[in-house]
Order: structure tokens, then sequence, then C-alpha cells
């Protein structure tokens, strides 16, 4: 097949141009350059190659689509609007206005917050925001990761379920990308991953504009993209003309299709901004147009000057086709589906459940459940038993570690390496994977494959160093990816490795970030808690943070109360003092409490493994665990008096984003009435929060 | 020069590794491997090139040594041990243990804290942990940035102080790392911008063994290493026998630094435990050495097999030579630098002042004070007005952005661009740094910028992607780096750009890190305040948060006041309330009180920019601006009984570290008991932390 280019192309072409200048002047902020300058590589692809079905966003045999330059957006919006994606004209008219289905940054799900009452609050998720999709970007680097994951995923289970005559999952897995994605380390760990695994299916369009935000890259990023990019054993290609010759965009797709064993790199040389008075400048990089500006271009396009938002019927209809063309290759993919399931019954339940998401039934059953009288064991250690038991009824677990396997104890005695099977190391069915020391890399993977589909990953370092892969966790709770962290050594208790190791503000920062579910389990009962949840919890990211050092098993504790994210293991009546701790610290607090005990001082102790999930538990229960009548003593927990977020933000006007969450004087007038009426009601002195008992 | 090696040379190299491995099997805990295969480039590089004085180990024009690959530290050790510096052959046999000078990984600085009283704590500083120690390394990556940072200062310092005849400052920056460091990220964004910046006083030996914690480097690092590093602009060199072909490492090292246009990569092919049974497999990377073994090695390598740390007169005398060496060069230096002072007076006043960390007489004066009738302005813009005032009378501030120069206003009028004079767009002696899209990178060199010595490296972001920086940051405070972070956007106030660029766990995390000050000014006044103290604050990072948005001037701030971290900014007596927040929410606390005021409730507000700071000030003063009496409500802030730890964990067995820190049941006990004492004498009802106000 070779490229002809109608004369809709062009016309199509210039409208997604104009469009996306439009869009960004309404908003009055957003980025035009980019959008502009790849509007042709967009056309060529989504018209010529990527198969998908609009109405079936979530088909999926789909090629996948990620715009790791997410500040583009207004190009992926509009295409999703031309598309026949469940996005209007008017959402158009909305880019970056509060609430929105065209944030400021394409958001694939929303993990938002609220509160229900005073001591209520609740996480929940939209993750069918936008429909069309797939990841969440504009943090730098971290849509090339997500390609990288979105990949693997694909080539796994492929491996695991094509047969003979039926290739069923065989999409790509297309990048759009600028040079600042390039220039991210997160990149780089992906990249060099990707290429060792030999990714044919992944191709990335680099928009090589020679811009970025300080104006031309020569000021900070020479470097050779080509030769680095085959230095990690990928294919690379160079459209030199990026701007007007679809036939070599075509041909250089094509080409990069036809690479089985490689992933592409498509350096696409643009003109940002292109049509624009101010076309090749970082002055339209993040900055609307003028109107003048707007009007020169649609005429030089050969648009209405006058009209805004506008698209030709000639494109309307030839993207229909295209549509057509989708839905056509969705029900063709259906009925192939249909024969493999005749073929392959066993096969193809799997494959239904596991797209379906639904776990095996009474697989928890195989979760390990302790005793005190069992002997003390390291976390790190109970949860490669966990790990152990669960494996062989959950095929979908799909992970491994940044260069710390035997430390974090994740591979599974027999499990195969996830490898290209010309290295005689592995092969892609296996799943185990070899990240490398890489661990930002692996985050934004793991992002990926969760968002592929069908596929639970893990990932594990120690818990010092997922602060290096913090751009890649956070987007995990925003977007709401179930990815499981098996975060070894946490806290001091690493011993000898000393503090450059040694966790002590990570569990407070992933503890503050929301719809991330931190667990650090404090005995065997708890770390099966821990996994249970984590497997269970489809739309959240859990770090698991484990021990090196060995702990007791807990008289008191179980898994059921585990699950609660917080429960009293050792309960007194008329109690002087309750103490609430985790994890490792556990033990030490119910030491304290028996020490306490000997003494007349009857002592509760709550362990507190996941706050996430006692915040979620109701009302009365919580009350029960941490009640009132006596003193609180934490070692590890904090609650206060205080008023701000309990979710993520919102993409609006920052003035309506601040009301929307109450942030206002008039609220914070409200709610302050509201403390003194309490401490009113309270009696007694009211004393300094700097005078503490210790 | 040609390279002779002599009988002693094989001999000192013979004791290094055997030393090494005693001392990690003494510790029974460590990394015996890679310091065994890289005794002989350690041995060559410090007996043949590098110029320091261990008997002035802060000798200004020192060649630089940074040993990324940190767990290696044992080689580190052993060689500083050799060379005279301040340690005894009891430290190294106190390897790993508890307030030793030979911690787990190399600490170069260490802050820790101290709990004074039950409300006093203090952070401290130890900067001369570890003489000849340049910079703190473990987390792998870090120190190959630190390396670029070290570079990029010599090269900054030699534009700015070198003149005809007098080659003051021409140092070299030598660094040790292995694969885990190269597949880091934060290695990829410093090395691509090291290439740029044409360092070639930068030389790099890596240490390709091809072992990593998972085995086989094939399992994840197949890249071409040579490739990669020519793309970015740099030198490759090859040496292809490691393990005792001297001569080839001489000479390597010889080309490299006759390369003065490039940084030099030598790849270094070695065998990992070189002399041991297991040599060159991953048995050796992290675990000692069996005691057979040891004994076989010595006797291969003609040293007595009873002894353990043993180091033959001949070897001690072979290293005083280098000493002495040493000793000379910085006495020649001091001679160099004497003239320089005849012909220069005014640059060796400069360089002097410089060096001494000493800031030039009433620099402070320029910075900006506000009145409450002057302009709304959003706080970034009040940095850049406060970077525009005090960069001609410091000119030590060298620094730049991330690609977000015009968002974060950090460019000051006139200032020339820190570039190699070949790209026209600069020179060595311009202050101002194009970072690129590189945080992380950023953040590890500004750290080796901090760790050389006169300049006070800034660098910026957006505060959402400090978080990329995390693993960089988290090194800054451990070590005590002044490095300066202007992080604009913070909170939801940034609006369009969405919660993909929101930051709502950020403070929370920065304010977590021991030693890290997060300065969140409320306006002008405040914002100068955050200046002075990231300025004076030697050794101290400091994040600057600041807004998009524009803020009122506020009734009742001041320079003064904001100094001391916390105060009230709005006073009543007997009031019913105070409200204590931070950054652009005081004016909505402000404006609350104001309406509770209307209501009949009267309202203090504390302005709280910076809690380490207020943290520091003398109890009296904390307790007067939160005061008992009334009850607190934060917009922010968050105080809580909490028992933990108040500074970083230390190097020794687990069991150890939990006790110097009280985390033991006995200790708790004690605690528990203040507590309950604490409310007893306290009185009226306690109450559920649960149940809140609002």
């Amino acid at each position: 097949m070779s490229f002809s280019p109608v004369q809709s192309d062009n016309i199509a072409i210039a409208t997604i141009r104009a469009l996306a200048a439009d869009v960004v002047t309404k908003a009055n902020s957003g980025h035009p350059g980019a959008p502009m300058g790849m509007a042709p590589a967009a056309h060529v692809l989504f018209s010529r190659f990527v198969n998908a079905n609009p109405k079936n966003s979530k088909w999926f045999n789909r090629d996948r689509f990620v715009l790791s330059n997410g500040h583009a957006c207004a190009l992926q919006y509009v295409l999703l609007h031309l598309l026949g994606y469940k996005l209007s004209m008017d959402d158009l008219k909305a880019f970056r206005q509060l609430d929105s289905l065209t944030p400021g940054h394409p958001e694939a799900g929303h993990t938002d917050g609220i509160l229900l009452n005073r001591i209520e609050r609740k996480v929940f998720l939209n993750d069918n925001f936008r429909s069309g999709v797939e990841v969440t970007t504009g943090p730098l680097g971290q849509g090339f990761g997500n390609g990288v994951g979105l990949a693997m995923a694909q080539a796994h289970l492929a491996a695991t379920f094509n047969k003979d005559g039926f290739d069923l999952i065989n999409n790509y897995t297309y990048v759009f990308c600028g040079d600042g994605c390039l220039m991210e380390g997160v990149a780089s760990e992906a990249a060099s991953l990707a290429g060792h695994l030999q990714l044919g299916n992944l191709i990335v369009v680099y928009d090589d504009n020679h811009i970025s935000i300080d104006g031309d890259t020569n000021v900070a990023f020479t470097e050779n993209v080509d030769q680095r990019f085959q230095s990690y054993g990928w294919q690379v290609l160079v459209v030199n003309n990026g701007d007007t010759d679809l036939a070599e965009i075509y041909n250089a797709i094509t080409q990069a299709k036809s690479e089985k064993n490689k992933p592409t790199i498509i350096r696409l040389k643009t003109t940002i901004g292109y049509g624009s008075k101010q076309q090749g400048t970082h002055g339209v990089h993040g900055s609307p147009l003028k109107a003048d500006d707007i009007q020169a271009l649609k005429t030089k396009f050969g648009l209405p000057a006058d009209q805004s938002f506008y698209v030709p019927q000639e494109t309307y209809d030839a993207y229909a086709q295209i549509v057509k063309r989708g839905a056509s290759l969705e029900s063709e993919w259906n009925s192939l589906l249909s024969s493999y399931s005749q073929k392959y019954p066993k096969e193809h339940a799997e494959l239904s459940r596991r797209i379906a998401g639904e776990l095996p039934a009474d697989w928890e059953k195989n979760l390990p459940v302790y005793k005190p009288t069992d002997a003390a064991v390291a976390s790190r250690k109970l949860s490669e038993i966990a790990l152990t038991a669960i494996t062989p009824v959950l095929p979908e677990l799909f992970g491994g570690s940044a260069d710390l396997t035997g430390s974090n104890l994740t591979k599974v005695k027999g499990t195969v390496d996830f490898q290209p099977p010309s290295t005689g190391l592995g092969n892609y069915a296996g799943t185990y994977i070899r990240f490398g020391v890489r661990e930002h890399g692996m985050g934004a993977i793991a992002n990926g494959i969760a968002a592929y589909g069908g596929i639970i990953p893990f990932v594990a370092t120690f818990l010092n160093f997922v602060s290096y892969a913090a751009g890649a966790t956070r987007l995990s709770a925003l977007s709401g990816h179930q990815v499981i962290w098996v975060a070894t050594h946490d806290s001091i208790g690493l011993g000898e490795d000393g503090p450059t190791h040694q966790p002590v503000e990570t569990a407070i920062h992933l503890r503050a970030t929301p719809n991330l579910a931190f667990w650090r389990p404090a005995d065997g009962n708890e770390t099966s808690a821990a996994y249970y949840s984590a497997i269970t919890s489809k739309k959240t990211p859990s770090v698991l943070s484990l021990s090196r050092q060995n702990l007791i098993n807990l008289e008191g504790s179980t898994v059921e109360k585990a699950l609660k994210g917080g429960y009293v293991l050792h309960e007194e009546q008329n109690e002087d003092l309750t103490i609430v701790s985790t994890g490792s610290e556990v033990p030490i607090a119910v030491e304290a409490a028996a020490k306490l005990k000997a003494e007349g001082i009857k002592t509760r102790v709550v362990s507190l493994p996941c706050w996430l999930t006692f915040d979620q538990q109701p009302e009365h229960y919580r009350l029960s665990v941490l009640r009132s009548g006596a003193p609180i003593l934490s070692l590890e927990l904090s609650h206060h008096e205080q008023y701000g977020l309990t979710g993520w933000g919102a993409s609006g006007p920052y003035q309506k984003v601040y009301e929307k969450f109450g942030i206002t004087g008039s609220n914070i007038a409200v709610v302050g009435k509201k403390v003194v009426d309490f401490y009113k009601q309270k009696g007694g002195p009211v004393v300094s929060p700097l005078i503490k008992a210790f």
C-alpha cells in the first residue's frame, strides 16, 4: 500500500491547525504551537494507521495513542472531536475551564476527594473522564514511559493468548513526544529498557521543532538524538518535512510498523506554530495567537477567516470514514474472538476474565494466615511468601524489581523472565520483569501496563527509592492506576546501609498523596491484608512498606481486622492511654503497653497499617478505634485540626478552583466559627499545640 | 610522561583488594566486589594523577573525586586511610558500625536532629564528618550528577578568576561509577548537559564489570554505552584489561586529561571481586567473602594469609610519597595565589571572600521592602524582583531553570548564559545556566556546585516538578548543601494547567525532610525574608514555594518578623481563635478574621512561612505566637502528639539504630507515662482526634 494524498487531507490538516489555535485563543491559555506543528503527522496517523473504534473506546485490541507532550492536548481534543469520540464542539470551547472535559493536560482518569461531613471523606475516581485518552500526561517524559508499558503489556498478552491463526492481540502503541520528554531521565530509562526488550510494536513520533520554553533547543539540548536511540537498540527514522510532506510521514510510519524487533523513533522535523506569523519561535509555544494572526492563518489555509471553531463538512465526512473503518475492524476482531472461544474455550474464558478485570474465585484463600506462635519473619519475606502463594492463581501478576530482586524478594520460584526470546533468557509470556536500576522509568512503565488492562503490575525497590519515581506515583494516584509497589527496607530498620538509604520523609510524602494506599504492615496477617487490598483495589495504587528486619506475629492481629486499615490490637476498658502505631513499631508499642500496665496504666494499642483504608471505614467504626476518653499517643500517626484539600486539584482559572475547594475568606470564616463552637462545647482549658507531653 | 609500573604498585593494589575484603568481612555487611575490581584504577588514579593534599583536604584547587557507586565505599575508605586522611585502621575496623567515621555509604556531611526538650529541637550539621569525601553518595546516579556540578563550578570559577599566567583554578573532577549509575535517568540528564557544556575537566571511570544485583547486566542493560556517550558529545575511551594492565589505565586517564573540550568516560572492563573464588559473579557484589576465600586470595596476592587489616610498610611508604607530592602542590599553588594577590588585589580579595563563603557587607540592604499600599504581585514576580536586586552584589549566585525561565522568572536582565564560548551563546563566566528539562539532573548538579565552594547555586522549576528531583533534594538536606530552589506555580493557584501540574502533597513532603527549609512566603516582605534566609543558611537547602497568582502586601508583615519563620500578623487580646496559615492562603485568613471580628469573634492571624526556621526560635517566642488559651485553626499547619525521628537516621546494625533514637519499648513506656501525666495535669475532657470542628 502506498500513500495517495487527497484534497481532503490538506483541508483536514488546515482545519486541525485552525481549530487548535481557536481552542487556545478562546481559553486565553494553553499551547497552540505543537498542535499546529504536529497536525499533519496526527492526521496521517489517525486517518491511515490507528486501528480504533471511537464508538467503543475500550475495544481491547485498539491501537494505543499517547500524547507524551501533554501540553499539546488541544491537538488531541480536536482529533477526538473529529473522530467522533464523546467530545462536542462545546467541550472544545470549554478548553481549560473548570469541570470541563478538556482540562489543561489530558486526563484518562481523575481521582477526586470530597468531605462528606466533619469526619468522613471519600475519594472517588472518574475513569471515563476522557474517552479516547489512554493515559494522563503533561508531566514531561511520563507518557513516553507509559508508552513502553503499553507496548510491554501488548507483547506479554500476545505471547500468552495468541494462537496460530489467532493474532488476537497485535495492536501498536503510538507515542507523540517533544524535546522536553526526551530530555527527561524517566524517558531515557524507559527507552533503554524498550530497546533491550525489542518492542517492535512501539512507535514514537518525536516532534523535532527545535523550540522549548527557553527558546532554541541549542541552549541546552545538542545531543545527537538519532545516535542516542540507536545506542538503545531502536530503529531511527527521520522525516525531513513534517510540515507538508504527508507521503514522507506515511512512509516513515509504514517502515516503523514493518520493523518487528525494534521500537522505532521517527524524528519528525516540524515548524512549531506552522502558519502563524510567529511560526518557528517560542512565542507560539505557550501563548494564544492574536486575533489578526489567526485570521491571516485561516486565509492562508483557505478557511473562512471570520469563523471560529469551523469544521468543513468535507472534513467531518472524511473522518466519518475513519470511524466506519474502526467499527468494522472491531467487528472483524469480535468474529475472530468468537472463533477463538470455540477452539480455545479455556483460554478465551481466561482472557475475558482478565479483560474484565475480574479476579478468579477464591483466589484470596491462598493468602497465608498466621498465629502468634509462628516464627518472626521480616515483612519483605512475608511479602515473598504471599506472592509465592497467590502467583499460581493470579497469572495477571506481571512485574519485577529495579535490580533488587534478591533484596526485595519479588521473584517467585519457577516464574520465567519477560525477555525477548532471542536473548535466551526468557520469553514474552514470562511474568518477571528485569527493570534494571530505573525506578522512575519503572513507575511510568507500570502506569502504562495498568492502563492497558488485563494485567496487575507490581514493581519493587527500596522504599527510599520510591522517591526517585515520585513523578510517576503521583500520576498512578491521580489517574487511578492499580500499581503495586513492593517497597522493602523501610525506615531506619535497614541498618547498615545508613541514612542515604533510610527513608524518613517517605511515608509522610506517600500518605499525603491522595488515592495512594500506603500500607505498613506489622506482621504476617497484616501483610496478607495489604496484598488483599492491593489486589482488589482496581483504581488505587498501593505502596507496601516492608521491613528488612524480622517481626513477630502479633497477638490480636487478623487479616480481617487489618483490612479495615486500622483496628484495636490490644483492648482495655477505661483505658488511661491509647498508643497508635504502624509496621515494625507496633511490637514496640505492645511492649510499652505491657510495661505501662505493670505500672497500673491501662493502655490500648491500635495498629494502623493504612490510613487511606482506615479513612474509608464508617464513622462509628473509626470512633470505636480512636475513641474519646483518654489521650492518644502516636508512634507515627498524625491527626490535627486542618483545613485543606481532600483530593486532587482541578483545571480552571485559579479563582474558581479556590472557590471549588472552599479556600475563600467566607468559607474559612464559617469553618472558623465551627472551631470556636466546638471548643466552647468541649470545655476545659485549651493548651498551645506546642506544649507537648514529652 | 609515560607509565613505569614498579613492584610497589602491585603490592599496593593487592593490599587495597585484601583490605577491602577484610573491612566488609569484619562488618559482616557491605560490598567487596566493586572495591576489589576497581582497586587498580583507584591506585593508578590516586598515585599518579589526583592533585590533592590529604593534610589539608579543603585545599581549594584540589582535584575532586566522587564515588558515584557509593556502595563501593570500602575502596574509598581504604584509600583515604593509605593516603593519610583522618581515617585510622580502627576506623576501617568500625566499618558500618554506629557512629563510626565509615558509614555504609560515603557521607561528606551529615545533618542530625536532636530533641533538646519537649518542645525544642535542633538540627545540626557535622560537615567534617569525613575528610576527603567530597559528596555524599550511594543513591545511584547522584554522584554522577554531582561530578557534573563540580566540573561546572570549576569551569565557571576558572573563567571568572583565572588570568594570564595565573591558572589558579584548574582542577579535574574524577568520578567512579558502575552500571547502576548509568541506568539511572538522573545520570542521563546530567551526562547530556555535560556534553553540551563541553566540560573537558570531567573524567568518569565506568566500572564495566557486567554484574549488577540481578546478575549479569545482560538481563536489563544491553544498550551501547560507548555510542550513547558519543551521542552526548563525550570522548569515550575503553580499557580492556582493568584488572591488571596498569599502563592501559594510565594511558586512558592521560588521554582523558588531554581532551579539553569534551568530558571523557573511560569504560574500564574489570572482573568484580577480582581474586575471590567467586570473582565475576554477583555473589561478590553485596556479601562478605568467606574466611577461606580471603585466605586464598591473600596467598594468591603474596600477602600473609593469616593477617587481617595488613598493610606492608612498603605500601605505606609509597603512599607517603603521594602525600608529599600533594603537600608540595598546595604549597606551589599558595605561592601562585600570593603573586596573584599582588597583581590582582581586587580579584584576590573577592576570590578569598568566596572561598571562605562570606557574604559582602550590607548585601541584604538591597533586598526590597514593601508597604501594604504597594501593588499586589505574584510571589514568583517578587522573587524576580529580589533576584534582580541582589544579583549585582552577589556574583556567587550561579543558577538557572529547567527550561522554565520565562515562567520561573529567574533570569535577571543583563546576566550572561553559562555556555561554552564556541556556541556563541555565552561563556563560562556567565552566571545563568540553561538546564534543559532535567529536574533531577539539575538537583544533583546543584549539589555538586554547592560542594565545590565559592558559589551559591540556585535552580528553578514548578513546585510540582521538584518531586522529580526528590532523590537529589533529600541529599542536599542530608549533606547540608546550600541549594536554593525557586519553585513557582505552587498549589492549585496555578489554575489552568490542572491537577497534573498542581502540587498537593509536595509541601508536606518537603517539610517532612529534615534540614530542608521550605519557605512559602505570603507577600513581598516575606519573599525578601525567604531570600535572606536562603542566602545566609550556608548548610541548609531552601525551597521557595511561590505563587503564579498576585498576592497583596499584608498589613503587619515585615522582613524581620518573617525571618523568625512564623509571627503574629494580626494581634488580638483575649482572642477566641487563632488562624495559622502560609503563602497565598494568608490573605484569605486575614479576610476570614475580619469577617469573624464583625460577628464578635476575636481572631488572631499567624503567618508561618517556614516551619524549620520557626522551630529554631526560642521557646518563649514560639509560645507567644502559638499561644495557649484559645483554639488554633490551621490553614495548612500540622502539629500533633508524635514520637518519631527528629532528623536523619544513622549507619549501624538496626537494633542499635533503633536504640539511638529511643524507638524501644522501655523508652516509649517513659514517653507514654509523660503523655498520661500531661493530660491529667491539663484537665478537662479528652476528645477523640477524629471528632473535629468541621
